[in-house]
C-alpha cells in the first residue's frame, strides 16, 4: 500500500483497514499466509478460526469447532430460520436472498442464545460465590431465561449435547482445553434439575457455548459461527424446496386461514 | 408422523416436508443417520455435502469441496459483500443481520458467477462443435462476459485458480473425479486468450465451478456453498470492524462528499 | 463540491454520484429543492414521486400513485413476506431487520409479478397484432403464468382491482392519464377469461401495474414502489406480534410436526 | 373464520392472529373497514397510522406524521444504507433486495436513534426532577451518547429540525397535539447546549421523534415508521444506481486499496 499523503491518497486508502487480508495484483494472503498455501493444506474449520482469531489452532482445537459445526447444521423446517428460507424460494429468490433472509432471523432469542450462553459462562466463573449465587445474580441482571438450558421439544434430552460434551471431555484429556466451562455448564445444569425438580437439559446452544468458551471464542463469535453453521441447513432446505417448487408458499396450507381477532 | 385424515392433522403436517431431517423428542437424524453419529465423526465440508445432496463423499470428494471453500473465504474489505458487512456493523447490528445483509448481496453478478460458469461448463460439454462455436453460442444467449474468466485485479494470474486446479488434477489421478470439466474450462482459458490477444485468466468463480462441475453439485450449489464459503470473510471482516468501533461509517472518508450531477 | 484533481479529491467524490440529493453543512436539497421547502409542503406519495423520478407528478397522478400504495400494504398473515415478519421478531429481531427479511422475500414469484405486469402491458402495446396474439407470443417467451391475472384466493374478484380502475378511468377522465394501459389491461382480462371459460380475474399486481405504467413508471419501480407499499403491512404485522409475544415460533403450531418423507 | 375444534382445524388457525385484517374471497378489511372504501379515500400517511394503531388519525395528526414521513426520506449515498443498496443494485440483486439489505441496516446506531429518543423524552417526562438531572440520571444509565442530538455534518443547525418543530407549534395551535414533547426537546436541547458552551442541535431523528411522541407512537414504531420513509430514499438511490450500470462496485475508487495493518 503506497503512502502518499501529498495526493490525498492514504486517508482514503486508511478508511477500511484490516488485519485479516493482505493483497496485490496475483497475490492474496490471509494474516500472513498466501491463499496459495492454504488452500488444500488447511482445513475448512481452520480456515473459520484463523479468519475470526490471530492465532492458529492445534489439531485438537480444530477438532472441538468442527464438532460444533456439524451439530448446529439444521432442526428442521419449523425452526422459523428454516421455514424462512423455505417460504423465500417460493417467492422466487435465489439462494443468496433466501440463505439472507433466514441468516437474519438467527437473532437474540434464537442465534443469540449461544452468546449469550457464553456470556452466563463467564459471568459465573468470575462470580464470587456458588453456582447458585451466581444463578440468582444472572437473573436479577438479565431475565428468568437462562440461556443453553431446556428446550422445548427435545425432552428430556437434547441428542446433541451430550455427545458434544463427551467431546469436550476428550479434548481435555488430550489436552486441548481446560474443562473449566464444561464444569461449569453442568454445574448450572444440576443447579437448574434441582430448581425445577426436573431435568432442564443442556441444549445445542449451551453445549456449542461450552465449546467456544473452551477454545476462548468471544462470545458474540458464537452467535456468528453458529450462523456459519446453521447457514448450512439453511442451504439445504432452500435447495430442496426449490426443487419442490411451489409458488408464495405460506406457512400454513391455505385452506386453514388465519383467526381475526379485530372487533 | 403420525397420520389422522380425521383430525385434519395429515394435511397440516404435509405442508412442509423434507427428506434431510427427521426428528423425535430426543432424537434428530439427518438423512438416515442418528445426529450423534455425524458429530466429531463426519467433518464439516463432509455434512455440507450430506446436508445439500443424497450422497455421501469419498474422502477425495471431500477433499476438493474442502478445498473450494477455504479458497472463496474473502476478497477484502473493497468487494460490496465485505464492505456492507463492515458498514452494517457500525449501524449497530450483530453479526447475524451484518451477515444477512452481506449475504444478500452475493447476487448474480457477485455470487452468480460460479453458477453461471457451471452452466457454462455444461453447455460447452453438451455442445456439438468446438469449445470455440459453443462460445460464440453462449455469448449470442447470454452476452459478452464471460463467467469464471478475467479479473479486474488480479492480473495476469488470480492465484486461487492454478492451486484449486492442481488439486483437481491431483483429484484425477486418484480417481475422485474425471477431470472433464477442468478440460472444458482449460480449454475456455485458452480460446478466450486467443480472442483477446492477452490472457483472460480463470478466476475464483471460473476455478471453484470447475470443481462443483466435477463433483456433480447442480449449478444452483455453486453459489449457495460460496454464500458458506463468503460467509466467513464476511464474518471475519464484520466482527473485526465490531472490535475496531465506528459509528455510521460511510464508504468513504468524511471529507469526500460524493458529486452531486443533478441540475 | 469542489474540485481538486492535485489533492486526488475529485476522483474519490465522483465513485459516488447522484441527481437526487445535494447537501453542505445545514443545506439538503433533493431534486433542487431545499428540504425545508418540502416538509409540511408536499405529501410522502408526491415525495416518493419526486425521488425515484425526474419530474414533479400533478395532483392527479399524485392521487393515482397514493391509490396504489394504499391498496398493496397487505394481504395478511399467510403471505410468505408477511409471515416471515411475524416469526422474524419472534426470534429477537427490532422491527427493521424484520421488515428487512420480510421486504427481501418480494422476488420475481410475489413483489415481481407488478414489474413483469408493466413489461407484459408495454408488450402488448408495442405488439403489432392483437391482443391474442400478442398474449400468445409473451407465452412463448415467457412461459404460461400470465402476470397479474388470476389469483387463487380471490374468486371470482379481487376487490382491490376494480377499485383501482375506477379510479384510473376517473383520472382519465380528468386528463391525469390517457387509459391506454387501462384498456390493454382490460383486454388481456377478457381474452383471458375467453380462453379459460371463467374469469381470470386481475389481481392486485395487474391493477397497481395499470397505474404504474400509466403514470409512465418504469417497470422495476413497479417492484420497486410495491416493496414501499408493502413494508406497511409488515411493519403492522411485526409490531402486532411484538405486542403479542412468542419465541422463536414456527410457521405451523409444534403439535404439527412436518413430513419426513427420505427412506 | 369457521371453528371446528373436531377436525383440528381450530389451533392452526389460531397460530396465527391478527386485529389488522380480515379476508374472505373478494373481501379484504383492515381494522374494520373494507379495502374499497379506503383506496382513494385515505392518504397514504393515513393509511401507515391505521395500520400501525388502533384508532384513526385526525387531519391534524396525518398532517405531523406526514411531514415525518417527508423530511426522513434521504441523507445521500454516504449514508451507511443508501452506500449498502448501491452497492447491492451493482451485484446484480433486484430492487426489492437491494432495499432489504440497506433497510436492515437501520439498527440501534442508525435507525434506532428516533426510537431512543423517544424513550428519552419519556423518560424526562415521567423524571421526578428539573431536566437537568434527568439527562444526568438518562446518561448513568445509558451512556453519554443523547439520541437525537447533534450532527456530526449538520452544523451549527440540521435544516429539518427547525422546519419539523414549526410545524409541530403550529398543529398544537390548532390542538392537534399538546406540545408536552416538544417542549422536553427544546429544553434538552437547551441543557446540552449549556453544558458543551456549543449548540448540540436537534437533529432528524430527535425532530421526528418530537412528532411521534406528541401523536402516542410507541417508541419501537419510531423506528419502524423511519424505516418507511428511509426506504424511499433507499429506493430512490437503488434505481438510480441501476440505470447508471457498474458490476461489483466497491466503497471507494478501485485505484485506492484498503491498508493492510497486520504483521
Amino acid at each position: 500500500m503506497s503512502s502518499d499523503t501529498a495526493s490525498g491518497r492514504n486517508d482514503v486508502a486508511d478508511w477500511w483497514r484490516t488485519s485479516i487480508i493482505d493483497m496485490e495484483p496475483g497475490r492474496i494472503a490471509f494474516r500472513g499466509t498466501e491463499i496459495q498455501d492454504l488452500i488444500g493444506k488447511v482445513s475448512f474449520p481452520e480456515m473459520i478460526w484463523r479468519m475470526t482469531r490471530t492465532d492458529i489452532p492445534t489439531p485438537g482445537q480444530t477438532r472441538l469447532l468442527e464438532a460444533a459445526l456439524v451439530a448446529a447444521v439444521d432442526h428442521g423446517p419449523q425452526a422459523p430460520s428454516i421455514a424462512t428460507a423455505r417460504m423465500a424460494v417460493t417467492c422466487g429468490l435465489p439462494l443468496n436472498n433466501a440463505m439472507a433472509s433466514a441468516v437474519n432471523t438467527l437473532g437474540d432469542v434464537h442465534g443469540g442464545a449461544g452468546e449469550q450462553a457464553v456470556e452466563l459462562y463467564a459471568h459465573v466463573e468470575s462470580y464470587d460465590g456458588p453456582v447458585s449465587a451466581a444463578l440468582d445474580a444472572w437473573i436479577a441482571a438479565r431475565g428468568k431465561i437462562i440461556p443453553g438450558f431446556g428446550h422445548r421439544f427435545h425432552k428430556p434430552v437434547d441428542p446433541r449435547a451430550p455427545r458434544l460434551l463427551a467431546l469436550v471431555e476428550e479434548a481435555r484429556q488430550q489436552g486441548a482445553c481446560d474443562g473449566c466451562h464444561a464444569a461449569i455448564a453442568t454445574a448450572i445444569e444440576a443447579e437448574l434439575a434441582d430448581r425445577k425438580g426436573t431435568p432442564v437439559p443442556m441444549n445445542i446452544d449451551g453445549a456449542t457455548a461450552v465449546i467456544f468458551a473452551e477454545l476462548g471464542f468471544a462470545a458474540p463469535l458464537a452467535r456468528g459461527i453458529f450462523c456459519l453453521s446453521r447457514s448450512v441447513g439453511i442451504l439445504a432446505h432452500a435447495w430442496e424446496q426449490m426443487q419442490q417448487g411451489g409458488r408464495n408458499k405460506g406457512p400454513t396450507p391455505p385452506a386453514y386461514r388465519w383467526t381475526y381477532d379485530g372487533d
